[in-house]
């Protein structure tokens, strides 16, 4: 059964819990690890939510969507190309994206589908990869795009990438979900400006799964967004950026 | 005065404290907010040392020496240069450094001086900067350098640099260390292949975290490699690597 996980904050304190309808069911222990039911509920109204988990690293795939390679003269990559973005940058539903202190230039908006480790794995088969998967998220993989290539010899992903805020992921995690028809949506100030289809990534989820745990050991909690495609572009200053999937929700930003 | 921090597991937990000869002065508390002295002295020899921290997030500075730059044709870069380890890559002291399976480049040692924040900051000065610094230690910021560049639009520094066990830190974290006169060695199988200065540095440790604070919000325990000279090159399967820095200790471990 599909369920959706967000984490909230209420009192002071960090609560988490499954949505039902308007509600949420409060939950105690460990999210990825048979969590127990309190028989609270909670109006998801009266709490504001916060990252529906605490990734120990969030990993971006760039490159990853065939439409947007054939646009920008790429070739399909042998090997899942990914870099890392900071832990200091997450940033839950209704945070203010801000933009960095003294820089001008375009603050760039990449919805993008994250898939959510539920287990530790090392080195796992594509087959073996969906007992590893606790579900899906949505993230907005913010980019300053005009610090990239500042530098004649380094592109400077990190940078661009890692600034506090720039990390947006939820609002829900969504388990049980099958992606194979899902498409990511990106909604600037009420615009529909990304509409792709998850089926058009080189790599799929569980492929991304299989071949980034034999580099890394992943970690429950942690994150992967699985590249972005076609349409992503600058935000405005003052601008409401909505990362859109069904079955996960809508994360919702406003850029300062 | 100077003080060498450790940690360590024993009976099969974490623990940690100030070096004192060949005993640990064990500590309770948080070792970045006024630790307590438990009273009781273990002997270094009956304990195995863990990373002298748990950082949030590793950085790595690419291209910060001059030497190195001059001798590669690169020049100084205008702002620091810098990359992510993933948080599962990290390993102490005395951790088997693993070659990745089925990889048969090489697989390199780099010998650095690490920083180790000790309070939140955002955007400080450089003058402000030693506040937020708790000590230095060494890294061994290993790299599987033939992965970096087997994409023709993107190097894969994330990748080359993030695998289990590359992250290799301590082993200490030694506090009120002078780095202006300090040098960082690397030791292969007994030969010295590293021996350079802190002072040759484009962006000293002080104006990195300056640097960096900018970028991103750093966190208690939070490691930034300063970067390398010239020598480093790559360990031979079953080599022992050594980076030494006086006052910091000898950060050894072996290649499988």
């Amino acid at each position: 059964m599909r369920m959706n996980w967000v984490r909230f904050e209420r009192d002071g304190g960090p609560g988490f819990g499954q949505l039902d309808g308007a509600d949420i069911i409060v939950c105690a222990g460990d999210m990825f690890a048979a969590p127990s039911l309190t028989g609270e509920r909670v109006p998801l109204a009266n709490v504001r939510l916060l990252t529906p988990c605490v990734p120990t690293k969030m990993i971006g795939l760039w490159n990853n969507f065939a439409e947007r390679a054939a646009k920008e003269g790429l070739q399909r990559p042998a090997h899942p190309l990914y870099f890392l973005k900071a832990n200091s940058c997450f940033a839950a539903n209704g945070a203010t994206i801000r933009r960095p202190t003294g820089y001008t230039g375009q603050v760039v908006s990449e919805a993008e589908l994250g898939i959510v480790i539920g287990r530790r794995c090392t080195a796992v088969s594509v087959a073996a990869a969906p007992e590893f998967v606790f579900g899906y998220t949505g993230v907005n993989d913010v980019t300053a795009r005009d610090l990239m290539r500042t530098d004649p010899a380094f592109v400077h992903w990190t940078r661009a990438k890692s600034f506090d805020t720039f990390g947006v992921f939820g609002p829900t995690i969504a388990t049980e979900l099958d992606t194979a028809n899902l498409r990511v949506r990106a909604v600037l100030d009420g615009q529909t400006v990304q509409d792709y289809p998850v089926s058009d990534m080189f790599f799929s989820p569980l492929e991304i799964v299989s071949h980034l745990s034999h580099d890394m050991s992943l970690e429950p909690g942690d994150v992967i967004a699985c590249g972005t495609s076609v349409g992503a572009g600058a935000m405005p200053d003052g601008a409401l950026i909505e990362v859109v999937i069904d079955g996960i929700g809508c994360l919702r930003n406003r850029v300062a």
